[in-house]
């Protein structure tokens, strides 16, 4: 799959900047660099110590292509594991472009997505899950998912499953001795210390196939989905979410970042905000066929806020109560919170007047807020309602959760060979027909850690990465 | 201006790549970023030697942030000729505002638009022409405007305008001290050499003065204005010429860079193509209208492409070759190309033939090129025909260009103030008033360079850069 060319991208984003830098692993990465970088010191960068930088220039014959610092990296002390030398250029798309080029020209190849990362996972600086979770790092954008992709990246997660692995392949080795002296009827593995570990091995994996709940949702955003009229105040209730996140970060400037629509960060949860037509009873086709999509879009969601503005009168109409009960009889497993908007003209105590005799009626309606998503007011009690319907217990208590569906579907895969494995040694089934369950939840086992993978499977995890990583 | 904070900033374009650069500069650079960084060699940053790159993690208690590479730069060995410290983090933009605001929070500054430059040349790293040099360097997009750039960083210009100054300074002290002794009648300055040099001066400010006009067309792109209809084939010209360049770096991937739509780079030269409406007579109004537009867009242009295609017959009408002469006699000074595209179905000989037929007809055209946009042929000589309109002598050889408005306007000033002096020379005037327009002619000099600034210049400088540079 992979071969000893010498490889060069450029590391950091594409667009003008400050700085650049372009990333060289190889074979050859020093001697090439070398080649085309005039030293201020006069120096050599072959003769330099590893992790130093250098002042020069980079030039092509007589022409100089840019004042830059380099930096070397030798194997087996860099990322990839191999010489490594990191060009810091002007950043102007022109000299990153010239100076990529100039490289191509003197034997580099462009890199593929990952190939440093991968380069440095055949290299064993990182196993797979870590190298995986370099990606999911890069892409994280809340704090909760970047914790666990830190967490994964330290081994954290892989460390786990390799102890269980390597017990089980103890096991697994004392069986297998067992068929060569099948015929003296010894028992080197012990059944009751392999029923204890199987016990422990499904105990661990179900722990981790269930975060997988929590891992996919903190990975991905919690879906909210938003019911309510057109003009009962959503999107002022999002912006007014998304503005005071968003004030921690405004004095940076510089490091505006792609907001998806609706997608917002609140206590570094990331929450996907889902909007939705009302639901009120119609005749009219056109309507039906809204609502019909608003049920699907709450079947997506975990948490379901219904918005209804007061009436004129400081109040909330039955018709609105009675959609909130449909709602709720509906789904009775989502989590449903009452938001009441444009608050503005009520005093605290008719609020909270409001609000016991809407408790107290015969609506089953358990969280209700009252809010001005205009004026901010109640904003903080909103957020934190959404904050309470996330299950981050595993998040905080440091737990590994799982978040990656390849690592979902082999902890799968391996469970189901555990329990066969487990209803084998309850049956007394023969060493050589438990061998082979065995061998299977190992071979799932090293497919997390990257023990066992092939061309396309590498293929395929890497091809997800950014170039120059 | 500037006081001794320490400063920090993202130092790679904003965006989400494999890594980016945060840098710190200041008095407590290494102590800051020492408090929160945990080696893995479990060394001090601050006990480390410049230049020298450490592998640890960014961490705020007992939360880990981010793993990464600090590289260490001790003043005055550094960009800004201060203390400098490299984090290269993770390309996320989560992390990258996690570890800002994490040194914001440490006592760091956000630093403001080239701030990191304005340092370095406070720090006397850099003069003030080398200064906005890194500026022009970063925006650069073709070779040209590049090569100029990199002149001037590495001080070409202003240390020619340095050592002039110098020598100049050299007379204005002896005139001044003639001045001490003026009751003596005494002549310190050599009047001859004086006028020598005066001569001298001005035979350099004249040249200079007059290579701001190359400079400001590499600088901004060569405008060029093609007259045709709309359908004539404009647009798959452009493309045609866009994608011939285009093809040299269209392995890159990820440096695509952001293209201003019909600014395309030929040979290492910018050009600004400026689509226009035809120029035929008509008496609609709005039509009218396009035509004085399009005679407005000629008027800013250095070169014209007039564009037309061949008639179904195979020729062209003689209505299209009145209008070119319309064109060329309306604007003598230009620089007129005539483009006939879509020539498919023409043999090599029919081309030729009727080549000559045009030019040896009554028209005074001197250009006429037979291209076809769609197939790409006759568009190299096009571009050739574009790259010998285009005054590159000062270029090729190696001549020191001006291409910032600001010393264009000094040098300007410059001049004035040392013509003065010749006339002075000339009519004998008394030396101190001699002395009061030499000064005045070093201030401008100084005014280039940066040895005569004030605060107000220097904000309108560096506000025109990048954070982080």
């Amino acid at each position: 799959m992979i071969n000893q060319d010498t490889i060069v991208a450029l590391a950091t984003p594409s667009g003008a900047g400050a700085i650049a830098v372009i990333r060289l692993s190889g074979d050859r990465a020093i001697t090439i660099a070398e080649a085309q970088f005039k030293s201020v010191s006069g120096k050599l960068l072959s003769k330099q110590k590893t992790h130093t930088i250098h002042l020069g220039h980079i030039t092509e014959g007589e022409r100089t292509i840019d004042e830059v610092l380099v930096s070397v990296f030798k194997n087996p002390n860099s990322y990839t594991g191999e010489d490594v030398v990191e060009i810091s250029c002007h950043g102007s798309s022109y000299i990153q472009q010239e100076i990529i080029q100039l490289f191509l020209r003197q034997g580099c190849r462009m890199a593929t997505a990952g190939e440093f990362t991968l380069r440095a996972f055949l290299n064993a600086k990182l196993d797979l899950s870590q190298a995986e979770a370099v990606a999911d790092l890069i892409s994280s954008d809340n704090e909760a998912s970047h914790q666990i992709a830190m967490q994964q990246m330290r081994g954290g997660f892989s460390s786990e499953i390799a102890k269980l692995r390597e017990e089980l392949l103890n096991f697994a080795s004392l069986i297998e001795l067992e068929l060569d002296f099948a015929e003296e009827d010894v028992e080197f593995a012990d059944r009751t210390q392999f029923k204890d570990l199987i016990e422990r091995i499904t105990f661990v994996l179900k722990r981790l196939i269930d975060s997988f709940a929590v891992g996919n949702v903190i990975k991905n955003g919690i879906p909210v989905a938003i019911v309510g009229e057109p003009n009962v105040g959503k999107s002022t209730l999002l912006n007014a979410l998304l503005n005071e996140e968003r004030a921690i970060v405004s004095e940076i400037a510089g490091t505006t970042r792609d907001t998806i629509e609706d997608e917002i960060s609140i206590g570094g949860i990331g929450f996907r905000f889902i909007d939705t037509a009302g639901i009120r009873e119609t005749k009219d086709v056109v309507e039906s066929i809204g609502i019909k999509k608003t049920f699907e879009k709450i079947e997506q969601a975990q948490v379901v806020v219904y918005m209804s503005p007061l009436t004129p009168k400081g109040g909330i109409n039955a018709s609105t109560l009675l959609e909130i009960e449909k709602v709720k009889n509906k789904y009775p497993q989502k989590n449903l919170i009452v938001v009441i908007n444009k608050i503005d003209i009520l005093s605290e105590e008719a609020i909270v007047n409001l609000q016991s005799s809407i408790l107290n009626s015969q609506s089953s309606i358990e969280n209700i807020l009252f809010i001005s998503a205009k004026t901010g007011r109640g904003v903080v009690d909103f957020k934190n309602t959404l904050l309470d319907f996330v299950n981050t217990g595993a998040l905080r208590n440091n737990d590994t959760i799982v978040t990656n569906s390849r690592h979902y579907d082999s902890l799968l895969k391996a469970l189901e060979e555990v329990q066969k494995v487990k209803y084998g040694l309850d049956s007394g089934l023969s060493g050589d027909l438990l061998a082979i369950d065995i061998r299977q939840a190992l071979y799932h086992f090293g497919e997390i850690t990257g023990e066992i993978t092939n061309d396309d499977l590498l293929g395929n995890i890497f091809a997800n990465f950014c170039i120059g990583k």
